[in-house]
């Protein structure tokens, strides 16, 4: 069963393997094969320490042979047209949603490709939080914003699967029903590593871990806010 | 090499496999393990003509023995943070951002999992263009939006893959760089099948198919607007 791997081994990543796992990713099915992503690659220490701190100095960073920004990129696509007497019309939010989506879709297909090659992976979402100090790290031009960011490398460790809710509360057959949030969450809130966490962070249950610390109203608004912003600096939305 | 299939035979798929299938997927990487997803099974004829038309009656629709929908999903989150007195704050647009990118991880993990069964998959984007309506079809809550659809049977044709750039186009070390656009689109550009859509499109150059045709801005912005307005209408954003 997959997990994601947070510590790396020394084993070096070739540029090689890396390259045939992102090419054989941009098979991945896309939006009228516009391929509207790029991927950065992050191997020197001076740009992994300049992309710590809007990770929040998650260690992966640092830690990690190879940092992945995968990008939602219609740059390229837009400078075709320009290039083709043919006016580009990707500035605005449907053009960034769907770029999103194919971001995330090569993401995941190279991830995949990554951890049946033997690697390991962690996805980090801080990407969303600063995507604005990380257009400028990675000197992205408008029309790309940094969607997600994957580090990879050979394992260092053999981490425990996490739980999962019952995948029955998560498939609908023709319909969205509603759900026995008691029965569903029940096995989750049982967990002694989660009883911990409640205790740990001085909660009454570990829904107001969510709610009150780990995606709290103040941040999930302010991130909301400053991530309009960065869309608005690269020139998706107005 | 894998190719989107479009043509389904009448094998049917059991919902077991088809479980099976989701429930792996849903082992993928996810935002804090909150899992702000859902995914709704098309079955029915019923069902399927409803959804037809919001997906521009594209045949795999009804053609696909199942059609599934991957939608974002804070709805079934916050109701287990009011069942455990903690005050959700999901409906803004980082937690949209968010679940639309574990949504979609999901999606692709699915899709991967399905091949390897020897199953076909056809994604369909035209769920961000009629979210609106494919929620009312679908009896979405708020906080729920789709994101993407899936038609998935057993392949009833081998289409040949379709091109894609030279990854080297794709790929920047360390930061973005700008590209040769004319010696990355000149492979597309040459294909013989491209050099007819141009023609029968009656245009002068592929560039011009994309932004007067298929990819316009008077479609592209109006549906910007309206997905906006779709994600008002289920809750994500004022």
């Amino acid at each position: 069963m997959r997990v994601s791997i947070r510590k790396y081994s020394d084993k070096p990543l070739s540029d090689s393997l890396l390259n045939d796992l992102l090419e054989k990713s941009f098979r991945a099915s896309n939006t009228g094969n516009m391929q509207t992503y790029s991927v950065i690659v992050t191997r020197s220490e001076e740009k992994k320490k300049a992309l710590a701190p809007f990770h929040f100095n998650q260690p992966m960073i640092c830690g990690a042979p190879v940092v992945l920004t995968f990008c939602a990129d219609f740059y390229r696509f837009s400078q075709w047209c320009k290039a083709r007497n043919a006016e580009p019309c990707y500035n605005n939010f449907l053009s960034f949603i769907s770029a999103t989506i194919d971001t995330t879709i090569v993401a995941q297909t190279f991830a995949m490709l990554a951890e049946e090659a033997g690697l390991g992976i962690c996805y980090l979402g801080t990407t969303n939080y600063m995507a604005s100090e990380i257009s400028e790290v990675l000197q992205l031009p408008e029309l790309v914003v940094p969607i997600t960011t994957i580090t990879v490398g050979y394992p260092a460790e053999t981490p425990e699967p996490t739980d999962r809710l019952p995948a029955s509360g998560l498939i609908h057959q023709e319909t969205y029903k509603e759900v026995d949030i008691d029965a569903l969450y029940a096995p989750k809130e049982a967990l002694p590593e989660m009883k911990q966490f409640v205790k740990d962070n001085n909660k009454e249950t570990l829904a107001q871990v969510f709610t009150d610390i780990r995606y709290n109203k103040t941040n999930n608004e302010a991130f909301s806010k400053k991530l309009w912003e960065a869309l608005k600096q690269q020139g998706f939305v107005k």
